[in-house]
């Protein structure tokens, strides 16, 4: 597939001899991100269960158009606690007839019970919700390096400079397990964390010692109250800016929009405190929520894959966005932050 | 004037005591960003010449409702070859009657004329609009830390490590003329540039070789073709999603929004390549772009001030941005990247 690789000006508009000239030396000398992804083998790509995406339905627009929105849910071992309480809510169909209740610009749209905070009218949550600690917000990783994140807390972490990776030492003293911490594109310079990376598929940062999530645009999270409260997961928001990434290590993170973002982030912004709506008629409603495996439907449902972040292909499209030399771009950044790698997902090939 | 500090959860909908036992905790403790922001004196803020504001008006939206979009542009020494053309372009009146052409999902809403490119039919260019050279992309500082950033093209510049400055000297070996740069937050480890810090209002990176400013969230560039094209100005576009920092110095940014911004990031995203609209039913009419100060208006026009980001109260602001302790926070993240500390700028107050 080749497609213009520049971006602004009314490339759209220009001659179709033009594009495709530019297209050709794109793919011949500096392949753009998007071509990468577009070449990559089959085998680079990973089915998402259908267990693990939740299907939003909202109501249909002005126009009458429906609107669908596809979430990823967050895997092992992260957020775990949240999930679960997650799919008790889809199963019990909690967000039937509720309601997206505030987009705030730049920040958060984000849905739940409109009275949620009001004990007498409050919509009855299913029985079964933990209530998960903060300390899940974080997970101390065992092995970074194409390895497995496991959550081990209370080992002790020692961490040595290693050249271009990290060692990083879980157990105890005597008996350490110590595994190369990739440090990818943003080795020891991220403004946030120290370190980033991309985990099976997710944008994780770390410090070395514990790692998270990230507040990328897209990323969906659950609304808590004042700390020790973590939400239960009833009330959840999506990215609709630039990445606010001082809410990480200070909010669950629980998935990813995966289709259907911009019936999210184009929605009217609220204009109470926060960007709460004033009124109810500037809701949109939600019709339902539903875990896609469990959905009562006679059409095939859409199946989805990603781009595996420990392939050859996502190396080489992170490199890319790291360093646009395609026909557009005059100079080469040298660095993208992990919430410029958007990890490449689409409806899965047949 | 105090606000809720916590961002999530049904905050807007607590009983009133919690809020604002929360908020005098907060002020008497950790303010949150926005209490810094109030709490700022007069002399922190700095008027916006009206001969420096934009207005756009679009057609009203379909309940009727007006839609101003107010634009700052961008100061000395920075692009001032396309800021002049964009003045002239408002004079002639140039886009009243044009359109919003292409809304992209987490990428920038563009404007300008959907007939561009078609020399039969495009809309004539005013005359005397200069062509600009892409080293116009950057700027020279010969003084960053408290200074003027001057353009002084040409100078050798040395790099030396001093504690939690940097010394940075313009000028031959033997006649060095120094100067510490302030690194402020980031200093060193910022992913695209190496540095970043704010000047005189707008946020800007460096490589403390040469210095540009930053795509940030709301910030407004100029669409071009390929290079060397650079865009006269004609065609502008405002960044609506996660910051685009791959585009530095590789597109002029001449201003930002500074109101009305809610009306470009919310609208229908374009489902053509490159969401560019299919149809012109789609695109958002322009009414009309002027120069505040050339506005032909019986009512008295808004006026705007920013916060001095030279000022002890910015340096507050920015360090809570980094470091949020209010309240609702459990860890603070301990750094902040400089498109997630945007500028405070209001309606001025009389």
């Amino acid at each position: 597939m080749k497609k213009p690789s520049f971006l602004f000006a009314a490339a759209a508009l220009l001659a179709p001899v033009s594009l495709s000239l530019a297209a050709e030396d794109a793919a011949t000398s500096y392949p753009a991100p998007s071509e990468i992804v577009a070449a990559a083998p089959a085998s680079d790509w990973t089915a998402i269960d259908p267990n693990d995406l939740l299907v939003m339905e909202l109501a249909p627009d002005a126009k009458g158009k429906t609107r669908r929105v596809v979430i990823q849910l967050m895997p092992a071992p992260f957020s775990q606690g949240w999930v679960g309480n997650i799919r008790k809510l889809a199963a019990a169909k909690f967000w039937d007839g509720l309601a997206i209740v505030r987009v705030q610009d730049n920040y958060v749209s984000q849905w739940g019970d409109p009275d949620g905070e009001d004990t007498a009218k409050a919509k009855k949550l299913p029985d079964g919700l933990v209530s998960v600690p903060e300390s899940e917000y974080e997970i101390i990783p065992k092995n970074a390096l194409g390895g497995e994140i496991a959550a081990t807390r209370g080992a002790t972490v020692e961490i040595a400079e290693a050249g271009e990776y990290t060692e990083v030492c879980a157990g105890s003293e005597r008996s350490p397990n110590c595994t190369r911490y990739k440090t990818e594109l943003n080795g020891g310079g991220e403004t946030y964390a120290g370190y980033t990376t991309h985990y099976q598929g997710w944008p994780i940062a770390s410090n070395l010692v514990t790692a998270w999530p990230t507040h990328c645009y897209g990323m969906v999270g659950v609304g808590r109250n004042l700390s020790p409260d973590t939400g239960t997961g009833a009330e959840l928001y999506t990215v609709i800016g630039h990445a606010p990434r001082h809410l990480d290590r200070n909010i669950a993170l629980v998935g990813r929009v995966i289709e259907g973002m911009e019936y999210m982030s184009s929605l009217p912004r609220g204009t109470g405190d926060l960007g709460f709506y004033k009124t109810a008629e500037e809701r949109t409603p939600i019709l339902s929520v539903r875990i896609a495996s469990e959905m009562e439907s006679d059409k095939p449902q859409p199946r989805y894959e990603f781009l595996n972040t420990e392939s050859a292909s996502f190396a080489k499209y992170a490199e890319a966005r790291a360093n646009r030399r395609d026909p557009f771009f005059i100079k080469p950044a040298g660095g993208a932050d992990i919430c410029n790698i958007p990890v490449p997902v689409r409806r899965k090939q047949r």
